[in-house]
């Protein structure tokens, strides 16, 4: 079966430390994100890539290296820019997770996702070698993410759009109603046995412990632990009496 | 005008690498998160944590240590644990995102991301202390992301929530998690008495209760009715004996 990475590639541009093309290896390998193309890195291969990439050393093993953006994006159907900087004049924009679901419904559209240099991000040349201007929201006071962290999100949010479609949660089931009703008469018993309540004017603490339970969707389980409390108060006292 | 980061702290326990709570710091920073927590840091102040903040060392600078987790959340009402094993007793769960989404409709409420160990996470019992267990989505053979990139998704899904947010929901808060432990002693110690739970081996019993408990979130008002039915059952006991 093939996944949405099959058919994306992460684009890094003269990234100058090769410590943080290790780092973005492993944020890609952690979403299952897997191909990655080093445009004229500083220094690669590098014991610093090797040392951040930590698990994910296939990807770094699997790097292609190309001499400009023009070869790592051949084949490319879309091609996604991201960049902290606004343009004189706007390039069109998407947030990751826009770019992110567009990317998703492309079936079988070959992606890539450009990140510049760590100080100086794209040029200009380069975002216009792009379908969209991709920008991460970010604090305006400081917006520097790290190259890693940016490659992380923009991989986290390629993941999130390839699960929405099919999300079954499988929780375990909630006691029956007629279980949870038992219970509550069982709790009113005690809580009237042991004096808390008045059995004239159970109203209102009776209406907030059974808005409590309800909320706490109680399991079999749980109900059988509950009831098992109070029945050892009720033998508590039958046995002290 | 207050936001969302006014009212989320992260807390990292027990962190080995310095470097990792000054990338942390700049994670934080970039999304306008700002209130970091340390519980029991292995080194701190550091070099290397100086050095990979970059230039989030205000958030550094205001960094509080704390001896303990229970320190750590003192006047939270919601405590979110991020943790990439699942567990025997699964917790409530959610993802980054609904947990983002879900704290940033608790209007005013008091909100802890806590962070485990580099290595081990978190264990069982500061699991318990929290009231979700948040799981980042990962690619299964490889789900080892740095804690720098957990908490620059995790505050990169709070600042999305809280710029999609539009009518805050004003859900009463529940009780503070410090009168909320106060309950669980209490209740551990009259189902002892009532010979319930076996001293020796509370685990299995209480971690269910508390797991009920936990995600009925009682506000102060039903602790105040619990609390009451406890002391019901512990007086009833005293005057028969």
């Amino acid at each position: 079966m093939t996944t949405i990475f099959d058919r994306i590639r992460i684009v890094l541009i003269a990234t100058s430390h090769p410590g943080n093309i290790g780092a973005a290896a492993r944020a890609m390998k952690t979403m299952g994100c897997k191909r990655l193309v080093l445009v004229s890195p500083k220094s690669y291969p590098d014991a610093d890539a090797t040392a951040r990439a930590s698990g994910a050393d296939d990807v770094l093993a699997n790097a292609i290296v190309c001499e400009n953006l023009e070869q790592a994006l051949s084949g490319c159907h879309y091609v996604f820019g991201l960049s902290a900087r606004q343009r004189t004049i706007p390039w069109p924009q998407m947030s990751p997770r826009e770019c992110a679901r567009y990317a998703a419904e492309q079936d079988s559209a070959e992606i890539a996702l450009v990140f510049g240099r760590e100080h100086s991000g794209l040029t200009n040349d380069e975002l216009e070698a792009c379908h969209y201007h991709v920008q991460i929201d970010a604090n305006p006071d400081y917006a520097s993410l790290n190259l890693a962290a940016a490659v992380q999100i923009l991989c986290y949010e390629m993941r999130m759009a390839s699960l929405e479609q099919v999300a079954p949660k499988d929780n375990s089931l909630p006691a029956p109603v007629d279980e949870l009703e038992r219970f509550f008469v069982h709790l009113e018993q005690v809580i009237v046995e042991v004096e808390f309540l008045n059995p004239e004017q159970p109203g209102y603490i009776m209406r907030r412990l059974r808005r409590l339970y309800t909320k706490a969707q109680p399991d079999k389980q749980d109900i059988n632990i509950l009831r098992g409390v109070l029945s050892a108060v009720q033998r508590g006292r039958r046995n002290n009496t």
